[in-house]
């Protein structure tokens, strides 16, 4: 069996390079091999030990070491103590443990100069992904992107996912073909409980109620997301609800159907550094329309929004 | 405990006739309750005994009769032998159960004269509705609406679903409260396996791996879909890429970001009575956007979209 023939690994830079999170588990492994075969050499292994399984964790790191010396890859190996972190911070195992691997990706983009993560995430944790934003009540269908600027540790960093396309099948079928071993539950290290019963429960379940892959229809229907946010934006910025002193023009808003509204004005506090919008603080502001409210709506951030002369002005709150 | 303060059953008029889809289960008996003790009078209950559940099937039918004799409502009681249509037809059970209670519901409109009908549909038939358009892989999380125009066995109905707002729970507290009585299997007498599968399993395993409630979830996420789909609306018509002569604009539709494009592309085939349109179709409608690519489409329905002399055209293929 070829190597699925994935665009990236051909069009990418081959002497480029790139630090790879790799875990020990298929997924990564299977990346790592895909790396190698592909023609990659300038790849930094980064393994975060995360400390929670004991002696198997300890396993993972030296079977990542010894891939990383036989592919001729450099390897960094972190600790972290995600539980005396987590009950430190109060924050869950989950929050925790993706903070020390930022925190550890970080470190490692520092020391190699390298600002590019490659990252293993695949179709199926995609559709998890979605099915898990829903659930946590994110408004829009959002998943990851192939490529995607994130903070990493405060440091903003290429997160580049070539597998994003691509089955857990297709990428298991492809090692074994190989004969390319790799650590069982290595994938599970961060013991994201709530992923595992979405992979192994809930998306199963969903599939043998509804005949179909149910992935599929995540992934598709977070297209479609895609769709609608490129096209908000467009309308956002054809409303031209902006005045040339960078208020909000209380006239041009009127004429606009409320859900443009409010996407207008919530591109306006986020462009002016608004944080931690809420759909409920957009429509505390949509409030200001009516000419008989109150004329000013207090925001996150000690800002505040106010109503004078036909326009609506952010400022912050003394 | 009052009744549920619930705008339609204050703001609709009274003397108004309406239909109202009766199967005898404790959401449709609420509703009926709810009409009665509004103050409503010119309520037409339409009960159909889709003989799906032998003997019971009769009881809830008599139950029906019984309960509107009592509220002073005129009840018409349809049979369909759901299985043989379904059988005849080649469709599922469902299916036929859904077409069969169109027709009658058609029926009752042409007897009494009345193109409204009333549904007792609720916030969680909503929320298990946007779950099972998901997986079936529709494309935005579109639900039920309050109030929509549906064809119903070919005559177009005023549907209302005063109670799409409201859980569950909330009606059969009150019934309880009331001592009111309904039959307890008749709204799974229809047999939508799939739904019912949905409701007593998917929804609480998510509920659980969640720790909070998907139906919230799935409704806030319909509620966003919604306002894309009015912000969607506004940008092809902003984008105005039909010319005076009724074509698509190819000049136009070359400046807009590709998501809008097919946006005006589905809009224009929409609106020009192409049936059956998919994504698929879209797509392979704006590869002719592409100068050298073939000059046409054909589409379902027996329609074909032509590019020519920078102007897309529907036409009739002969």
């Amino acid at each position: 069996m070829p190597i699925p023939d994935i665009a990236w690994f051909r069009e990418a830079p081959k002497r480029r390079r790139y630090l790879a999170g790799i875990s020990g588990g298929a997924d990564s492994v299977a990346l790592l091999h895909h790396l190698h075969r592909s023609g990659f050499r300038e790849v930094v292994v980064c393994h975060l030990d995360h400390g929670l399984r004991g002696k198997a964790s300890a396993g993972d790191a030296r079977f990542v070491q010894k891939l990383s010396a036989e592919l001729g890859y450099p390897c960094e190996v972190g600790k972290a103590a995600v539980k005396a972190l987590a009950a430190d911070k109060g924050h869950s195992i989950e929050t925790s443990a993706r903070e020390a691997r930022h925190a550890f990706f970080a470190i490692c983009s520092r020391k190699h100069r390298c600002p590019r993560l490659l990252l293993a995430h695949h179709y199926d944790d995609q559709a998890e992904t979605l099915l898990w934003n829903l659930l946590r009540g994110s408004r829009g269908l959002s998943g990851m992107k192939e490529v995607q600027t994130l903070p990493m540790g405060g440091r903003p960093m290429e997160c580049i996912r070539p597998f994003l396309g691509h089955r857990r099948s297709e990428l298991r079928t492809w090692l074994e073909s190989k004969g390319l071993s790799w650590r069982e539950d290595a994938t599970n290290a961060e013991p994201f409980a709530v992923r595992n019963r979405l992979r192994n429960e809930a998306l199963p379940l969903l599939a043998e109620i509804a005949k179909r892959d149910p992935a599929e229809s995540f992934v598709r229907a977070s297209g479609a997301s895609e769709d609608f946010r490129v096209i908000e934006a467009w309308a956002v910025k054809q409303a031209d609800a902006i005045d040339p002193q960078g208020r909000l023009h209380l006239p041009k808003l009127l004429t606009l159907p409320r859900a443009l509204q409010a996407a207008c004005i919530y591109a306006y506090l986020r462009t002016s550094g608004v944080p931690d919008l809420s759909r409920d603080a957009v429509n505390r502001c949509l409030g200001l329309l009516d000419p008989s409210a109150a004329p000013a709506v207090n925001l996150p951030g000690n800002f505040i929004l106010r109503r004078r002369a036909g326009r609506l002005l952010l400022a912050p709150l003394r």
